[in-house]
Parts: structure tokens; sequence; C-alpha cells
């Protein structure tokens, strides 16, 4: 089984690696040998690792998606330009393809599904979305007689560290940042981790499985993580929560127009619920179904080795697919409606720092009476030099209206700094 | 695609359920409706649910396996000597076959799939480990590739609930069992759950697929969790520990003839580790591989429905291959080596009671000393009537070791009664 590589960075090296210290292992399993025929890499001169046979080494993805006999492609470019087209040029030319790109797959994925039926071949991608956690093919295999209502994960590493490292340290966002980047949990730019994007396309793509529904990066409403602060996991403490960056997509009802919500936000977890006991650069799914109840899938998030693990299982699973002359099933994808921020219902916690006088609350009060926002809680937390924090805690409320009242707030000349606010995880 | 049922207690009335309820959902994924066409019972003349057709049912499970028009057959007998011979004719018969027999499958399971790879079926057993948790897929699947080197699990209900109830009622075993009873956790006879033979079963099912090698339930060393007291927990809590039936499968290295060890025994796990925080009926199952590094998979371990949708995630799979002509890969078993006592090592913890008089300190530790047993911590629990309790703590020793001293320690005239001893799970 001869397979071309596309990008060769800390996946595709250690995929290699794996390649090479398993290879009698899987050759006995298989029945065959899995044999790496050619890599494509940006810049076929620069050093590499020891291991990596640099004859086998093109500039060019078309070499490997052209190459007669090459069957299977393995793509792992990252986010850029040119992975949608090497994924259908390898799919248009009979190839069967693996790929770790949840940037491209959570905008492509039902047109690569379509092309993949088409050409009789398999696209495979259980490395896109929580790293080594084999939570796709559950999804795709397992669960597929399963109703699903919930799916719920911390499917960020690099903001889980974030928001870890700001729990057990009691720093700051931008300390527990610089450390995330000084231990490699965080890219040079790590914007895309941070406004809770990346989170997002594996949402988008969870959604697609479970659902069995069109939803793209685009349709995932999200909030990052920038602006959390000390003062809010002071509040979250006190409260018996902590906060976690969630990716949540819940299915309400069966019928074909039924909603969906899929979002990505920062939220108060319960400290006793096991979602708020994954740590650092680990990753956790909750999938909730009508038969099957609740399950929780938990493991490494990223690094090269998992995400290598999780790439090869499905080189193995599509190797074996072309010897015996079969493909996984296509999943289905119908259009998808979403909830607007009007039927989005939570409780929110909202924070603001306000000037230390009388009828103040009064004011912020008839804000959020005048959005029909009800208080469960209200907590003051410091004055300092003449201004007060407030922390409100709502009751069930529409998003629409707490964006809304948001908005109000800010304008108020007693309100010094609206901070963000969070939901609620229940 | 018609199928057959072999038995239709909580599991299989669950599924006739689930193929009634989501069988247009099912229908349209699948491409054709799935029927149940017979269900074979041992008395078709005892009420049944509403929603189970009278029609249907037969007493003879061999009308099953014998009809033609049925492609795969659903074997929920339970642990009953005609099961293996049920799946056996299936095979033979030309049938895929879905089972959630987890006695049967941890004697047989090498057997049964060269029977399916003769007959060019599948044979499909999600639902005999760990209820609706999708581990058994994984591990033959997603895994594939892994090399791995360790699977500790949570992986029977009924024990996991008396043992909660233990630790957070403080309540002595009979106490727990009998809530057990009450709110249907434990069967009349509950013995294969308490004496870690259940667990034992699934364990063997796991290190077989985990590790490819021929492991039956006979090859499971185990202890269950019979005079486990309040006491153990007293012990267990003031040192930061809990208490968990655990099944465990390692192997060590990966020569042929690399030895594998497969047990099943109460142990005291730290309160900070996931497994601690696995309550009541919940199953957790931990792997580790070379390259995933840890991976956990959690959820309902039991129930009618959480196990018919394991089974009808299987029953799916099937469905397709045999649509498509194709069938799973075989998992090749190899012989397996195991340790012997001599060679597992781990910390233990032994407590008994002993007479309050000078000296017997010392004539117990001397025992100790004799097996080469080293004590890292030793508690004195209380004095009662003259007698008191100690429980000690050892450093890394030889199971083995350990289970002569014991013999001995029974044998001494100071020691009033030698309590159960555990593992430390590290």
């Amino acid at each position: 089984m001869r397979i071309g590589l596309i990008g060769c960075g800390t996946v595709g090296s250690s995929l290699v690696a794996l390649l090479r210290d398993e290879g009698d292992l899987l050759a006995d399993r298989l029945g065959e040998p899995i044999e790496i025929a050619r890599i494509a890499v940006r810049d076929p001169e620069r050093p590499r690792e020891g291991w990596i046979d640099r004859s086998l080494l093109t500039g060019s993805w078309r070499e490997v998606v052209s190459d007669p006999a090459i069957e299977l492609v393995v793509e792992l470019m990252g986010d850029v330009p040119e992975a949608i087209d090497a994924i259908r040029s390898a799919l248009a030319g009979g190839k069967s393809v693996v790929s770790a790109n949840k940037a491209v797959l959570s905008r492509h994925l039902s047109e690569l599904e379509e092309l993949a039926g088409r050409a009789e071949r398999d696209i495979f991608f259980e490395a896109a979305v929580a790293g080594g956690v084999p939570l796709i093919r559950a999804l795709r295999v397992s669960l597929f007689g399963e109703r699903l209502s919930r799916i719920v994960g911390i499917v960020n590493g690099t903001t889980n560290f974030i928001l870890t490292r700001m729990q057990e340290d009691e720093v700051e966002f931008e300390e527990a940042l610089s450390s995330a980047r000084k231990l490699g949990y965080a890219e040079a730019d790590p914007t895309s981790d941070l406004d809770g994007s990346d989170a997002a396309a594996k949402a988008a793509i969870m959604a697609s499985l479970a659902f069995g529904r069109k939803v793209t990066a685009a349709d995932v409403r999200r909030t990052g993580i920038e602006g959390v602060s000390a003062g809010d996991f002071l509040f979250a403490k006190r409260n018996g929560w902590t906060i976690k960056l969630l990716a949540v997509a819940e299915h309400f009802g069966a019928a074909p127009d039924s909603p969906l919500n899929v979002e990505v936000f920062p939220a108060l977890v319960p400290s006793s619920h096991p979602l708020a006991g994954v740590r650092d650069s680990f990753n956790a799914v909750f999938v909730e179904g009508n038969a099957v109840g609740e399950l929780m899938f938990f493991g490494p998030g990223a690094g090269g080795m998992p995400t290598a693990s999780a790439v090869l299982g499905d080189v193995i699973e599509a190797a074996h697919n072309l010897r015996t002359a079969t493909r996984a099933r296509v999943v289905i994808q119908e259009q998808a409606h979403f909830l607007t921020a009007d039927a989005i219902l939570a409780r929110f916690s909202i924070s603001m720092e306000v000037l230390d006088e009388p009828g103040v609350l009064a004011r912020v009060s008839e804000v959020f009476g005048g959005f029909g926002i009800s208080i469960a809680r209200m907590e003051q937390l410091e004055v300092e030099d003449g201004v007060a924090r407030l922390v409100f805690l709502t009751h069930r409320t529409a998003l629409d209206s707490l964006e809304r009242a948001s908005l109000e707030l800010e304008k108020l000349d007693v309100v010094v700094r609206l901070h963000r606010s969070f939901r609620v995880f229940t």
C-alpha cells in the first residue's frame, strides 16, 4: 500500500516515524506493508528530521496526487488555500484521502463527502477533531443509529492550557498566555485559538456528523477567551465553578426543519462536573443520545504523536477498504436551520466596573429590567479608587436580550468598564 | 435487512423498541429498513411488553438461525450453554452475528473470529464490554495501528455502585449491596459481579483485542469485592484514596513471547484520579498506547437502552458490510504468555485485627521481613476489647510474596482476623 504525504510538519514527521517504528506490526496486522512513496513539502531544501528520506521529497503536491502508484493521500498542509485543491484532485484521481485539516473540512465537508462518494473512495478525518481521541469514528459508525441531541466539548488545547493556568496559578490572561507560548502550547500567532475559531471549526465538523446536517464554521456563533480575567476566576471559584471554553452543538427535535445551535463560548462549569477536571492541553467531548445517554471521550487533543496516531488509524481503515473494494458510508448532510439569538436561552454572568456612588445599582438594574432580564444574584467584588466591580447572575434569559442590554450598559456614564459575560453551563 | 433476535430480555426488548422508534431515521440513513423477522425466547407464552409483536416469537433459536430470509442474528441469550451453539450455527449458516454475550465471548472469541473469517461474515460485540461505551470499535479499528501497553477500567456497574455507596454513605458492604438490590443495580444472585468474574470476562475480551493475543476469562487472575469493609474505606479516605474494582490488562514489551498480565482486583485509587470520580453504575476505561498516550472512554455500563444502542451500532455496521459484500478485519490472536505471581509487582495495603499486647507488632513484622516485604507505612486504626486493627502499606513487592505472607499471618495466634489486601493503583 503506497501512500503519499502532503505536508510534513510535526504531525507528518511523527507519522513517518510511527510507520518506521511500527512498520512490521502494521504489515503483520494488515497483510501488507504501508510504504510512504512521496512527500510534498513547501521547501524540500530545508533541514528535516533524520528519519525523513530526502529522496521522497518534492516541492509540488501535484506530483503526489498525480502519481498513479499512490493509492492513498494523507493531507497535512494546514489552513492554506491549496489544501482544498489537493484533496479535490486526489479524490477526483481515485485516491482515498486522510486529512487532519479542520479548517478545510469545516468549510467543505459536505462537498468532499460527495466527491468521495462519486469517486467510490474514502475521506477520513479522525485527527481533525480532538487530536488522538477516536471521536469521529464513534460518531460516524458506533453512534450512527443513535439520535444525538447534544455534544459539549473542550476541543482546543491552547485555550484550555491558558484557562487551567489561570485557574490553578491565579494569574492574569497575559501571564498564562506567555507560559503557554514558552511551553509550546501556543503558536507564535495564537489568534485562531484565542478567538474560538479553531474550536468553531471542530464544532462544525462534530455537528455535521452528529446530526447529519450541513454545518460550516461560518454557522458557528463564537466568543473566544480574550478578556477573561483573574477576577472572573475569583468570582467563578467562589461560586463553585471554573471557566472553560466549550464547543456546544445541540439539536432541538427530529423533524427535518428542527433547529440546531452550534456555539463556542467560555462558560462557568460546575467544579464537580467532569469537564472541569480536564486540565492543560487535554480534550474531552461529551455526547448525549436518546438511547445511550451520556458518553465522554477524553485524551490528548494535540501533539505530533497522538495526532499521527489518529491519522494512522484512518490510513489503516482506508487501506483495508481499498483492498476489499469497499468504502465507508457517506454521511448525508441535509440543510441545517439554526436558532436565532432570541431563541438561545441560558443563564449568564455579567460583570462591570461602576462608580461607587448612590443610585448606580438602580440605573444598572433598570437596564436589565428593560430587556426583561431577571437577576438571580448580585455580588460586589471589590471597591478601589471609587470604582466597584459588580457581578450579576441572571435567571434564564435570551442571548439576544443579554447582548442588547450589554450595549445599553456600556453607554451608561456610571459604568466605567463592562467586562465580558459568561454562559452558565448546565 | 431482515434480522433475527435470540433472547428478548431487557436489552432485547429495548432493541425492539429502538428499532420501532428510530426505524424511519435508520431506513433513511441506511438506505433500507431493518426488520426484525423472528424472535426466539425461552417461553413464548409469557406476557411481554406491548411493542413486541407476538407473532414473531418462537421457542427455538434453531428456527432463527435456519431461516434463510434472515441475514443477521442478534444473540442476547446470556450465559447459557446453548448460546455458543447458536452463534456457531448462525455463522456456519452464512449469517453475520451481533452478540452482547461477554461470558461466551470471553471463552470462545478466537474460535468465533476464525469461524466468521471462514464464513466471510462479521461477529461484532460492542455491547459485551462497558455497555453503551463504544470501546470495542475503538480497539478494533481506530487504535488498530497503535501499540497498546495498558488498559485499566471500571467495567462492572454493580460493584461500582456498591463501592460508591460505601464511599459516599459510609455504610458497610451488606447495606450497600441491599440498596443496590432495591434500586435494581444488583441481580437476585449477584455472585458473578461480586466475585469479579463478570469484570474478568470483559478484561479478557479487552486484552484479546488490544494485544492481539488469546486471552480467555480463565487466564484472568481475579479478586472480587466481598469482604471490603467500611474500615477499609476509612483508611483509604484518610490517605487520599478511594476503592475501585479495576480490570487491568498490561502488555510488557512487543516480542511474540512478551508477557501479559490480566487481572481484576479492588484497588486503592488516588481521589484525584479520574477513575475515582466514576460513580454508581457508570463505566470508564483508560487506554494507554505508544503514540496516542492516554485515552479515556466513559459512559453507561449497563441498562437496556444504552446496551441496545451499542447492539444497534453493530447491527448497522454488519448490515452495511453485508450489502457491500465486505467484512471487518479478523483480529488475529497469537498465543499469550502471562506473568506469574512472583513477577507481578505492586504496592499493597493489608490490614488485620491483632491482640493489643506487647510483642505483637514484632511478630507480624517478622513475617513480612521473612518474605522480603518492606513496609512503607503502618497505621493503628482503633483498639476495642483488647483488639487493635493494623493497616500496613508495603513498598513495591511481588504479589506472590504478599500472598504467602498472608497465609503465614493467618496462622499467627496473635492475629485475630486477617482482612483483605488492596493493590495501590498507580
